[in-house]
């Protein structure tokens, strides 16, 4: 329980549900003097936003956030940051068919499990909706990172069996699928088209790139750095796996493959990705993730009622045929939600460690 | 700062260095009355223990765990468990070769950036010795947990290149290597015999299950059941990357193969690995993870001092020529502690729900 | 930093300045199925609202509450509560006396010191306007404990010299200065109208009982009830002093009169305000809390600016003679929120406990 | 549950029962840097121990502790700092006449009704015995403190009827009661003869004062430093009231007397006792607290057994006649936990804060 907090100084609580009233968060722990207006979250909101291409749900939000403390005179003034945007788009359909039904692949049957009930309409609290204030959140701590020289990308490398060559993350900020190799846009382009006619739907991978980390971010043994990494993007909606640098791949890996160089000058290679012992090295932070196709699909799929009975489902309404593609400016945003509470965690123990006088470039 | 315990309810905090006086553990919020004496503990301990078999590192630790509080009378009371291991082979060899000196792969570089200071004597804290007392604390949940019908097993899944076939977790517990495939023993042996002649090492993958876990259990938005146990097993020395289910298999999945198809007499299949929207659902929870091979490697290899001069470095002493190998015990214990600490949380807020009356078998 | 969460499993997060466009708070953690509409939480916040009675301020502010996740159909859901409350009464008056002066015995400079800016219209996030979430917070505590058979009143026991010499909290509900001693009411008529007529405040004292409670709730050695019930009643706005039972008394006692003797009918006394060794023993709990007068006051008072020069200042605008009047309703709603928190912890840890059998009653 | 921990970046986590095999304590986030021995501790520890002077317990310890970890070359780490005490005193006496009894004012009933069950020897967990790790742990604290310029003192100010007219800190560390008013000691022996005679206790006062804390500390609106402190010290055994600066009488206060008026070179008066708003006002920090005399006396008095049965108690064993004595040293040691935990909040947050350019003096 009480778990819709994320993190330990600079904190982030959320709440709201898919078709309730609205969707709100309170940012704790925020240093003051940032200049922020809602004009900075607006700009990573609309990365997110739904009905933006072709390629996702229809659901027309306008996800026009409010800040309702916390910031005065354009500034922030160190006491927490209240944020809301209203739900507009709540098409007042009826839920009645899938009230007492649980959707295979969905939250339904978890949900009622746990709380004996659930708010049914769009997926409630499980929706990715929710994930809008974790932008929102994330643009914050962005904005202040940005400031200590601090970067995060992320984009597509994979969707479906369409697997990226190359890792061009400016690039993915210029096409709808944030996808990270321009060369491979017209299959993706056909692969939604097929879905779309399928009514079916795919899986993605997405990696998250951060320079600029200090060495030193970081609180071994359990709040490791990419302990925290791995949390914070498992805990987004469909993904079933994470992983640093080199990942799964270093199960094939000997000692003296792995283990990265280090020199006068750099080092060598960088299949840590970044982190060496739970601890920023300074080295670019290389996160992977996984998401799961959505189960929200069209093709019917065997499941039961709340009664145990056996039923056929099939979803109508709008839905992400890639829930992936969304969830590249969610992720940026739980990593930089990450590092800004590990930078501000480094200050306060170590302010007075005096340096080893040099950082591997 | 303060990263040093893990959980929110079942709270275990670590202390210890490889070579200080010992290791330390306050294990907190414990149920009353669990049978409990330091077998219990030992026996877990013993599997993790070095120098178990020629394929581990020769350092010999007797790792006996003395309680320190408590327990009473045989039985848990309620009160915090404190446990101690003392060092006792703490060989007083020489360090001063790399007191300065930055092992590449290691944490010596991170440490130092980050605290100004480090215990270099074989790696001190981001040393996997104090991994014994993530391992005594996990026995303590494992026994609550058993009496709950919940069963964690894990074993490993590859070795380098070679990869089981089979996932036969009880024969994991008759090698030498928790390997779930017995029928690869013989190349597991002449690899780790390579190994040792070439003064290399190699990773690894462990796969973990826990069955009889309760469908329930999981905060979202950012407690997911998954999100912790991505977290606490990426916190292990080593880990380089987590999954749940199929993982990042799911990237080239389609939605309408993903989803598990539930019906009167159980799930068809189990694709999400027995969590769905961070809240398990009654199936097999299914976690994999990798380890990177270990950089103690006789093979030189090019790093920096403190002073940031380009050095070589050749670990000679005694290593784990796949710490893969010991991490089984370890990845039982992480995910024990966080099913108990959920368990734990779910009581809290939801005692008094009105379950639907039923459990998907 | 991140001070503004209150509670471990029953979790209460708030935000919102005095001035600013409005009030948050998320609880998170609530049990799902409690009935619960806005009408619940206003009747709680009418009993704080200013402008109740010529007593407290005459500013005016609906203080109208919109519930805006977690309930769903009427009940909550278990998922976060998120409420708002609208600054409607933000006199568009000129605060440019005020920005660089620190105005004595309020939180000006030290807010100043700690952030380097603040937002100084009305007192900003230092104003007691904040309270109002606790009060709407604290209201949904009470309707669940209320189940539970737990009954929490306050009432003022002291305003200034005038001291209540009976204990009646039925009667502090039907009065304007929730004094628990009827018979002053004209004395503290009269006391209000010289502190308006002289341009000066007074401080007050409040007692908080609650019963019904359960024997067994708090978590030694630190997370004591009474700790907790300290730190509570201590964070709101001007209080000064916080004691149970007998409190600063017991100096003087000796411990054949303190300690309450147990007998098979019940306890002889209650010295000890209903908590032994920092659990509740199922007495009635008795805290008592002092609140400073206000240091808004038209009295001139000589203080500095921000350049650090001597100033005058004089309090003009509205402002409470006596803060402790409405500070009523916010101690049982702090109190509320403790118990909440212990109840939904002591079940977590002790749900298989095997109780003595009975209760002293 | 899990209520072990104290501080959110400065953490102590304790265990250990009376009569167990010892006290533990982990202390996590502790800055890298800090000589220290066990020396330090030991002279803390010396000033609580038992058996000091023929005014306190006959119990002999030696409470001899060991670092055994987070100490490398005598200085910090910034890992974690284990320690351990044992109990050499636990005379093998028969404890079956207390093991179903409930002695009144005691946490024996509290325990029982809490967790089912409890260690019965010496009071177990909730004997005073425990407040030794606070004590070692606030050493270390207090060393770090005090090259920030920070000095916390403490003394007993009030025995039963004997009330201080001095406050003579210094004078208090040269009197085996900590008395502030040396021209009391005569008074204050013939009342523990009388007392140890009358096998009766006294209850009594203490008043903790910090000097050269820094303007700016504490994290409002829950985690103001006065309502740390205020949990600090109510979570010491016995206590039942908290207070800062003037405390209860301003209740009886007028805003125009109570507010301190600020000046270029100083504050006029300290009724506030050193906070504004939960935040350090850079004035001295003064908190009282009021310990009850101890239930262990040997005049008989009426209880019940676990069976719920009418029964007699006297406590023969050794105890204190009056426990506020020995908690001079844990006051001052809860203080510092308290001040080192906000000095590192504060610093996470503001760090880059443009201070105001000066401090009242």
């Amino acid at each position: 329980m009480a778990g819709n907090t994320f993190g330990t100084l600079f904190t982030v609580t959320t709440s709201g549900e898919s078709h309730g009233p609205g969707l709100t968060a309170i940012i704790d722990g925020c240093p003051p003097g940032i200049e922020l207006t809602t004009a900075d979250l607006q700009a990573e909101l609309d990365r997110r936003k739904p009905g933006q291409s072709r390629y996702t749900t229809a659901r027309r939000e306008a996800d026009e956030v409010e800040i309702l403390s916390g910031v005065f005179e354009g500034k922030t003034t160190g006491t927490p940051i209240a944020l809301l945007i209203r739900n507009t788009d709540q098409r007042s359909r009826d839920y009645s068919n899938i009230k007492d039904l649980y959707r295979p692949g969905h939250a339904d049957y978890t949900y009622d499990q746990k709380y004996g009930v659930r708010d049914y309409r769009g997926g409630g609290r499980a929706s990715a909706r929710e994930t809008a204030m974790r932008v929102a959140a994330g643009a914050i701590a962005r904005k202040y990172l940005a400031k200590q020289g601090i970067r995060i990308q992320a984009g597509m490398t994979q969707m479906g069996t369409i697997i990226a060559e190359q890792y061009d993350f400016a690039a993915a900020q210029n096409n709808a699928f944030f996808f990270t190799d321009s060369s491979k846009l017209d299959q993706l382009d056909a692969s939604i088209r097929e879905l779309l006619k399928a009514g079916d739907s795919v899986g993605a991978r997405i990696r998250v790139v951060a320079s600029g980390v200090p060495a030193g971010l970081g609180e071994p043994v359990f709040d490791r750095l990419d302990a925290d990494i791995a949390k914070a993007l498992m805990s987004i909606n469909a993904v079933k796996a994470v992983s640093m640098g080199d990942g799964f791949d270093v199960a094939a890996q000997r000692g003296s493959t792995h283990r990265d160089a280090m020199t006068p000058t750099g080092f060598s290679s960088n299949h840590a990705g970044g982190v060496l012992g739970g601890i920023s090295s300074g080295q670019e932070l290389i996160a992977d993730l996984a998401l799961k196709p959505t189960s929200s699909i069209t093709i019917p799929g065997n499941t039961i009622n709340r009664a145990g009975e056996a039923q056929q489902v099939s979803t109508k309404g709008r839905h992400d045929p890639c829930v992936g593609i969304r969830a590249v400016p969610i992720a940026e945003a739980m990593v930089a939600l990450v590092l800004m509470d590990h930078l501000l965690r480094q200050r306060a123990q170590n302010a007075e460690v005096q340096p080893i006088g040099y950082q591997i470039p």
